[in-house]
């Protein structure tokens, strides 16, 4: 299962900022966890997301040694093309793009119409493949809108296919607003196929039911913050991302391997919550795995 | 699919004490809402269980006709002897009374063996039985223990099949602290058969998933309290219930009936946040349904 963590960048965006080393320092903690995708920064304007800042001191304070000698690969969300060439000078393994599938989300978003959006992507993907470096196109508000409601299985295969002729190497669907459900899921996974990632959140409680479902249809690559961290700005009770700490524990119950150390994720997990100075919604990260005894056992009275 | 509240109970237990009134008001706002099966309170000592204070009052204060006219049932949990003969002189429709699969959680939850909790247990099937009133037996860390781990399904298939030798009705399982997950789940459900209850908890956020597994494997019983109130005042990090909203919104999408109706039920978690003065677990209560969309639709600059 591959599991790409998303925390450092869209867990920690919607946060007070936090400065550039300790990002770095979340994100070596991640690796040295065993995550072997980590969206790590975002290549956005400072003044639009200010908690984004300092993008390339992120990445200039990873130690390759540390970050496993390739074995993580580290991805950057750009906005656009300018984005994507600062991305590529700072030589990121992955580049994420969005567009939604919701005309009124993208809007109000990146202030572009879906046209616009996709015109944009296929720039950016002409650029980053042209340097080897392969372009994950997120698709927010795949389940559904709070603006226009539900979107339409078609719809969203019809801009799975059309992201794909501009050059997307991979394409994630994303519950920006938690709007799926196991129905809906499979709705639309009968429409794209199953090789989609899926960004899923926890607004409505369904991000961990969902990505099981979504994992007994097939589907095998998942995002996930550590922490639960996340929210969009950009929307009312977006709620955080699936958190990694909770997926992980269920995927390593079922025996099925991440690369990730539970136990080491909940120390990266201590670091994000001293980092954004609240408790993390991760159930997982406040209860501790199932198999930790209470500290009491065997001496009941 | 059959759905029992337990908020007013299970859920209220670890709150402040609301005072009987009000918790009668609650258990008639979900009884309006359409829950046909509410855990509506304990006949337990006072002194132990200070919140739960009152039962006799509480059940007086309920219309029988706006509880729908005997299409809601009335359940009070009982500790024992004394608990029966209290709750079904004030005409419950229902009893519970739980065990624990844990010998130390039981030692500690009710200062009992097992083999003590099993003969009370019988004494209250077999005065209630007398009475025409069934018994539910809510066994307890069914699916992991946090002194003992593992407690192993055969363990608690012989449980189940000793309690219903004794005289109870139903046998519900519960997640105490939230140790389920859909392999032991399975494990569990092989052992026992699926005519069983579940009563599974958020702590690790798995209660929904556990939730919906179960009912792919055909459970077709389960305890859910408003808001996601609750948690055992005995196990640490014992966690909320898996929410009624949060589960009926998922019930709803897949089309799956259950009487209750969500806009109503979320008059009656509005309720229920006020009488405890805090925020609720439940995701759906704070969102709100996936189908609501924003008051800001259409009108995106």
């Amino acid at each position: 299962m591959i599991v790409r963590e998303v925390g450092p960048r869209d867990g920690l965006q919607s946060e007070r900022p936090v400065p550039p080393t300790d990002r770095a320092r979340l994100v070596t903690a991640l690796a040295a966890a065993g995550c072997r995708r980590i969206e790590a920064v975002s290549f956005v304007s400072e003044k639009m997301v200010p908690a984004m800042a300092g993008a390339a001191e992120v990445l200039s304070h990873l130690d390759p040694a540390t970050m496993g000698a390739g074995a993580c690969r580290i991805t950057a969300l750009v906005p656009n093309v300018r984005g994507a060439e600062a991305a590529l000078a700072a030589g990121v393994d992955e580049l994420t793009a969005t567009i939604a599938a919701s005309p009124v989300y993208n809007e109000r978003n990146v202030h572009r119409t879906i046209e616009e959006s996709i015109s944009e992507i296929g720039r950016v993907c002409e650029l980053a493949n042209h340097g080897g470096v392969p372009v994950d196109v997120v698709i927010s508000c795949a389940f559904g809108s709070p603006y226009e409601g539900d979107i339409g299985a078609a719809v969203v295969a019809a801009l799975v296919e059309r992201v794909r002729q501009k050059g997307a190497g991979a394409v994630t669907l994303a519950d920006t607003t938690g709007m799926a459900t196991p129905r809906v899921l499979d709705d639309v996974l009968v429409a794209t196929g199953i090789d989609v990632g899926l960004h899923l959140h926890e607004t409505r409680g369904t991000g961990l039911l969902n990505a099981y479902a979504a994992m007994l249809s097939g589907v095998c690559r998942f995002d996930t913050a550590v922490g639960g961290l996340g929210g969009s700005p950009f929307a009312d009770g977006a709620g955080g991302n699936l958190a990694t700490e909770d997926f992980v524990a269920v995927l390593d119950d079922l025996g099925v391997a991440t690369g990730i150390v539970l136990d080491r994720l909940l120390e990266a997990s201590s670091l994000a919550r001293e980092l954004v100075g609240h408790d993390l919604a991760s159930r997982v990260a406040t209860a501790g795995p199932r198999t930790r005894l209470s500290s009491a056992a065997g001496s009941a009275s």
